[in-house]
């Protein structure tokens, strides 16, 4: 019996909630109103996602997914005459969108895909809606693959009785490894860091860890080297954001850390990671993003010093492969100076 | 020409305002308001005193200044007539005092000291108000000479362009460190960790430095690790809870997270030390304070998850003593593994 991924997880990673459409209206599930309230976003148009996207309505794999029902919806309306089923039009959404997310590579690869598919049906004069709603499904089935894939190679390093960290929202990755390891009848217990400034992790990993059953406990990011001395952590498990063909991990700020305390304390480090980016080498082919330094200032809307503090923001930091033990990848556990080989044909498959 | 200490700290740290008597009312200077307002909190009694240190209005090495000041209190009463002179009134103060902070024995040593003077200035039937002033005065002028010399010795580790981490709240060991390298003409940088869940570093250290006109720069405690790789720190620099005489030490929280990050990055870390604990013996010797979990889930009483949340709150962590390059104390900065020679009269003298 093939096993549905959205059956392990929390309300805001299954699909349907991260973007859908509903009654000609794109609903994005909003994040930033986890946990304290579980509500949508309503979109109307491309631009209306592409302002909720660059407004955290949705983050992590969100966006790629609030893109491609984006592409659906547009679809629709050209189907249903609303608008022309021009390729002028489908080429300015996926532009827009593409500018949400910058340094997302993979949802500009797709929203390319899609364009050249809508291009071709609209020369055949077939349904649009049809053809990228077949899209999706098929990118939703491989996706699931893949995480099923690496989910199954995670829970397999967790021992029964281990202690896991995991720094920022992992997401789908993540949640999905720790759920097949409670499916696997092995008693864990996983610290989530609460991620300042933006508090993913008091937000959203602890609360989908604790919606999943996991026995989850949230500390502050000062706390991870001492919870780590008291014996309480076995594996460290983070997703990534950028994974170089030469195995420098980017992640969210305080990963880094982390990694240099795990190797300090003889704890293995495992970044989980569905698409390395064979074009990139080296630390110094990963820019840093700085945020606004307000942000550090701020909780949740509630200053924490003086107004006029001077405040430092860079959101990630670098994790060099010599800290970590193996890359967590829909191709196996790949050493971070094996990558090269594994993924050879990258881009050409 | 003699240096007045008071004239080189910031407003919250200056001795009248950490505790003074004005009008019969003594006022106890509240960290819980600053950097927000400059307020203090009025007392009546040395129950209301005791209160206050419970509460968090005074902390770090204010609640000895303030247990003496309600000392000061009571004597004036006594002389004046409003009380009985009784040596039972005084011992049931400091008794009271005492057990406000019941891991801070140089503050239950002095409150010792004082019922003893008291006691015997009442059998002799002097002026106790003028006795316990006395004290207080000389007690100031032996803690200023030493913070003098552990400052002149931590100014004298800055170099000129360096860039300092600091953790918590270091007060006036850190602070007069950083203002005498000021005065010495150093071009220098201090980052401050804001210190979740409690924000000392946000809300006392962040301001204070820049009350003395010190470029200080906010960070998150997930940011250390990145910033030292970025090569902006050159020095580590806090406050300590507990030394132990074997070197090892306690303080708040994430401190021995950024001691490990700064030897993985060949950072030196000296802790100021103003009186090291030579009755405890390792690691074992050090038990660390859990505070409530409520607190790591909130921020200045907001929610930053789900009020069902599992939460952990150990208040301090232990450094061990090859991680600390030296420690700065009133006689000397000291290697971690020499204290006991240093200190062998320790007690005694």
């Amino acid at each position: 019996m093939e096993r549905k991924i959205d059956s392990y997880l929390p309300f805001i990673l299954k699909s349907i909630n991260i973007a859908r459409i509903e009654n000609n209206t794109i609903l994005i599930g909003d994040r930033r109103a986890y946990p304290f309230k579980k509500e949508f976003v309503a979109c109307h148009s491309i631009e209306e996602v592409a302002v909720a996207i660059e407004t955290m309505v949705t983050q992590g794999g969100g966006p790629m997914r609030a893109a491609m029902v984006g592409m659906l919806f547009l679809a629709g309306k050209a189907d249903r005459g609303e608008i022309k089923p021009s390729a002028d039009i489908f080429i300015k959404a996926k532009e827009r969108l593409q500018i949400t997310r910058p340094t997302n590579t993979t949802m500009a690869r797709i929203l390319e895909d899609l364009v050249d598919i809508i291009c071709k049906e609209i020369e055949i004069g077939k349904s649009l809606e049809s053809a990228v709603q077949g899209y999706i499904d098929n990118f939703q089935k491989e996706y699931e693959k893949s995480y099923f894939t690496m989910a199954e190679i995670g829970s397999g390093l967790i021992e029964d009785g281990d202690g896991v960290l995991t720094m920022c929202f992992a997401e789908t990755s993540f949640i999905l490894t720790i759920a097949l390891a409670l499916e696997q009848g092995k008693n864990i217990k996983v610290y989530s860091p609460e991620t300042r400034p933006y508090l993913q992790g008091a937000r959203l990993t602890a609360p989908c860890l604790m919606e999943i059953g996991a026995d989850v406990t949230l500390i502050t990011d000062s706390m991870c080297a001492h919870v780590m001395s008291q014996g309480k952590i076995q594996k460290y498990m983070t997703a990534v954001d950028i994974v170089t063909s030469d195995g420098w991990v980017a992640n969210k700020i305080g990963t880094f850390q982390n990694a240099v305390t795990a190797n300090y304390h003889g704890i293995p480090y495992f970044p989980l990671a569905i698409d390395p980016d064979m074009t990139r080498k080296g630390r110094e082919s990963i820019i840093i993003e700085e945020r606004d330094p307000e942000e550090v200032k701020m909780i949740r809307g509630v200053p924490t010093t003086r107004p006029d503090m001077k405040a430092y923001y860079p959101a990630f930091d670098i994790v060099p492969p010599h800290l970590i033990s193996g890359i967590i990848t829909p191709k196996g556990l790949i050493s971070a100076y094996g990558l090269g080989n594994v993924y050879k044909n990258w881009g050409k498959e």
